[in-house]
């Protein structure tokens, strides 16, 4: 960990919100925040606030039958003014937006990643992360909203007799964490103001035992080495390992 | 009101809520909900939650260019597990559905019905009406809550000197109410327990001086006759009444 | 009908087709008007001119079967040259607007609010309106025309031996008509002239017993009190009353 | 023409409407059907009801502008009772079917065939065929029909000073026929029972001087060699002679 | 043929690649041009080259099953820079365009032209035909490279006995070629510079044994009469017999 | 690189193609493939065929205008029988896939991080990769064959005086290629067979100064550690070594 205190304390490095450049924002998960869904979540970190629910339901999609194995999917949105600027919906422009498949396939991938299909049955569970507010990290902050969804949903079917133990079903925790390149410097969490400003920008999705399940790294702006590479992982397992003590907190309390 | 309360009181309605027949669920309005909007309302009837915002620019849709008049419009959507059941998203199956859209357009004109189009100028404010939780009267919460979100919107045109007078541009508030025949007996605004048992429903509509804007009143199960009208718009003006106060008072608060 | 009768005569109102404010257009029902529905009918109300087909068929939406029910259903659409100006095909636009699908709904639980669907049994009929020629009253006459229509289709499938008997499917009849207030004055059936400067606007569908089905009334331009809307009433249930007797008439003959 | 009478004579060919196999169904065509359009025409072949309206603008789509030119373009559609079975709304099933796309380019080609682009300059006319009843041919009537809208639209077009001279802008007259091969005979204008049991089909449209602008033949269920060709053609030059009679008579009268 | 020839000789006509009127562009086919298809074929008629797939499977559309029948479909599509100018692909615009659909459903019927259904059984065979290079003449390459690829899966299903014998279910070959009339001369195999500036364009299917699948003639430039469509009809006869040689060749070699 | 042999020879893996674990397939990269684009590129890794163009064209997005900025956008399909089953085509489907965005948007931004959109000026470059045959690995052959054809591309821009210099507008070059973890054995180049039973698959974009602009990872089926990742990172910077040699050897060439 000494390589990241030493590249970020050269420059006495200010963050636009005051914080340590291996900060995270705060985080702050509410269970059962709406009534209706078999896990539903509202998680916000810093100013990103979005709901994750969980619908569990005993029946799969037709391609899955009969294979004695359940199924994990996901959803991601935007509400119109999660944005500073409206963004038109979706439904009104008939499609999907590239953009949105693609979150919406890296949180299904991150929480299949954790998830014992053969435990799960021949059940199916839902994500739906819908953003009420933007402000950078949704996409990462939806995967570990959504992971405290699940596991509601999956207590639920235990209580329901779907299922006989939701704790065999989930193989691992799950969190997800954003980390990029600012002006030179490494940085963890970063909100809409930098994220925009960002060289080098990576969404790193770990397990509670710190294994990797997605690293999605892109460099439009300029190239990254095998270095800061490194000091983005160190950052991102730091970032998550914190995400997780907070959904272990959220769960614990009932 | 005599022959609401007598019709009411005949045999002692039990709500499942324990609520009289003539009464509005509770209802709480709270601005500045989330920050990047012009204004921002979350309205709670009951367990029905929906988050009303309104977005001001200065820009007009096309057809409107040049005619020295504003224009208002609105959209309506339900987040997938606002329902007991899961709802597929509009933007995967790729169209917006007939009730979306009904709604959509009942809340344009309940809204454009009290703005002065000239006031406003040739600017544009867009309300989104997202249901979080639905039970009942979704359409009529959103009515009452964009209202007050195009308030907040407004004023903060007024304040970035988009407009002259933010009180110029409403000539009234509006907000809406759902009545409804159950099992004979009139009712005010109905939960989704009442509502689909409901033989007659009606959504009304009024301005703050107690004239109508909308009325829609639809009898897919048993007629209704112009006796049973009386006592619903009764119900419906009372109802109103206090939504109008609750209106008053949230945006007094500041 | 006092109030009726004074108030439209104060100011000796002309109507640009010199209609009296509480008299219909001429209406002409053309009943087997195309061979192939089962049941096929032209509607003229003045200009307006609007092709109803009800199609029998002894199958039923999958959500609907095995409930020992029968289903109605409509859909209504404009053909291009309908209105003055060429309006683009829905279809090549590539989907259904926000009006089309609004009055599709409306015509459809105008319907069922007339329908007994246990003696319509586990079969469905489908209500087409295209509208011909479009001079205002189009949803209306709509209504008026699809019940010939589907009691046509009725009596065809009384004969195939479907159901046992189509009176007892339908338990009354159904109209609708348009009612409004131009400058101030309730006028009865409004043809598009009068329509586009209508300060309030509303729909009237009631049955043969004088119930109401459905009441819209909408007041974009201005809202409309407790007793302006007793007099559209007034007059909406002259205009209904005339419409069902030319509907009796039309289905007499044969 | 002795190659066709022996031909269809061997056998003594009956056909179910009791025509000779070179004899049209009757054919007629009716002006100014609806009052909306500039041209609008009702043209019945048989049972095949086609509303055919043409819509003079003076404007052009953008990819045609400052040519100097003007265009002519078509759009067919059928109603949802149109043929025995009720058929799903293009609109509702959200695209347009490839049969659709095909006879409306078809009608396209056919009307533009005949129009001097420079003569007509920049003003655009739209041609809608919509088929009311379906009885075979429906394609062919709409060509016939579109021809006879088209030209009223012209001669409305030179009455309003946008074009000079209606009678410059059309080269010559326009029609279309079918003609097919049942049961080895060849014959004139099939009626849908016919057409659904043909061997061969054709369309064949041809101008009032007797040449072709289009051949569409096609033998899904038995190829046809060039004799069986020149015979199709004999057929088809008759009966276009006698529906360019009928064209020119609708449009004498007036 | 002395009549073509005589044509075209008069006027010592100079096509811009040196060919005479009556001759073919050089054809190349090459089969097994990819390994996944049971029929895949790249033809190449001059520098038009379109990849012809055929798949085989052992299951049939919901409205064939149960028929003991087989069927055949088609469909056709441009890569985006077949062309000089980039097109955009249809998958992004959401629908399949008009012209595509139309030359799809055309190579479908030429190939179901000469399949025997019966011999096929319950199997279906869809072609596809894409275009990386377009200079002129797609669709009929289409069709002519589609009938080698079909054979090809036929000779798979006959090899995994799906059925009894190839030969039996084509019951003879077919081929396609473009001809047209530019300025004033009949022409065989049009390029595109050609076939952008053809008074008249036709596109002929032929059959071994001579006969006509599909006849396509359009003359939206000027009309053609009976002598002219006699010249083309040979021009394309003349170019069928060579394509089906190469055809024959193809399939002779493995 | 020692890690990696003692890793891969423990075992003595043997890949179904009897490569070693860090030896790529084939490459060959044949340039001007096809005429009508300025770049066109056949690129062969293995099986796995993509047709990659290039587009230029002196015009920008609407977005993009007056910024002196150029963009680069990528557009990836498959053939419907690039896969051993066929695949509908998303043009039928009316819509692009989830997947299909996310290699489209992963293809553009991998050329857009080697590209100066000063340099290449207010112009825009449109990548085609079209997947005539798949196994394994499409995504990452599109972006080390779109280079090529990019390049291509800009040369012809510079040849026609669009751009001063192509050398000045690509600051570096960039390859892609796919590592995975089978059976605990980290492998380069994945083919499908390998790439279907990856506990970890992962691809990686690099620069020809050894950079990277793009890592993708993701563990559906067992997460990966720090270690492994280190070793699948040294196998994919051998991989793409190699690559931009074949890149550097096939632009040389000319």
């Amino acid at each position: 960990m000494v390589a990241i205190k030493d590249m970020l304390q050269e420059g006495a490095v200010l963050r636009p919100d005051g914080r340590a450049a291996d900060e995270l924002r705060p985080v702050v998960i509410t269970r059962h925040w709406t009534e209706a869904p078999e896990g539903s979540v509202l998680i916000e970190c810093g100013k990103t606030r979005v709901m994750c629910t969980a619908s569990f339901t005993p029946t799969l999609p037709r391609w899955r039958k009969d294979s004695g194995l359940g199924w994990v999917t996901a959803e991601y949105a935007m509400l119109p003014r999660a944005t500073s600027d409206r963004t038109a919906r979706e439904s009104v422009r008939g499609k999907v937006g590239g953009r949105t498949q693609e979150i919406s396939r890296l949180i299904g991938r991150c929480l299949r990643g954790v998830v014992d299909m053969k435990a799960l049955g021949e059940n199916q569970i839902q994500l739906d992360c819908d953003v009420l507010q933007a402000d950078g990290g949704t996409r990462t902050a939806s995967v570990t909203g959504a992971y405290v969804a699940m596991v509601d949903a999956l207590r639920w079917a235990q209580d329901h007799h779907h299922i006989r133990s939701a704790d065999k079903v989930t193989k691992d925790c799950v969190s997800a964490v954003s980390v990029g390149i600012i002006d030179g410097k490494p940085m963890l969490d970063l909100p809409y103001l930098e994220d925009s400003r960002a060289m080098t920008d990576m969404n790193v999705s770990m397990t509670g035992s710190g294994d990797f399940i997605e690293i999605q790294g892109t460099a439009e702006h300029r190239p990254f080495n095998r270095q800061e590479l490194g000091i983005l992982l160190d950052l991102a397992t730091k970032g998550n390992k914190e995400l997780q003590a907070a959904q272990r907190k959220a769960l614990a309390s009932d």
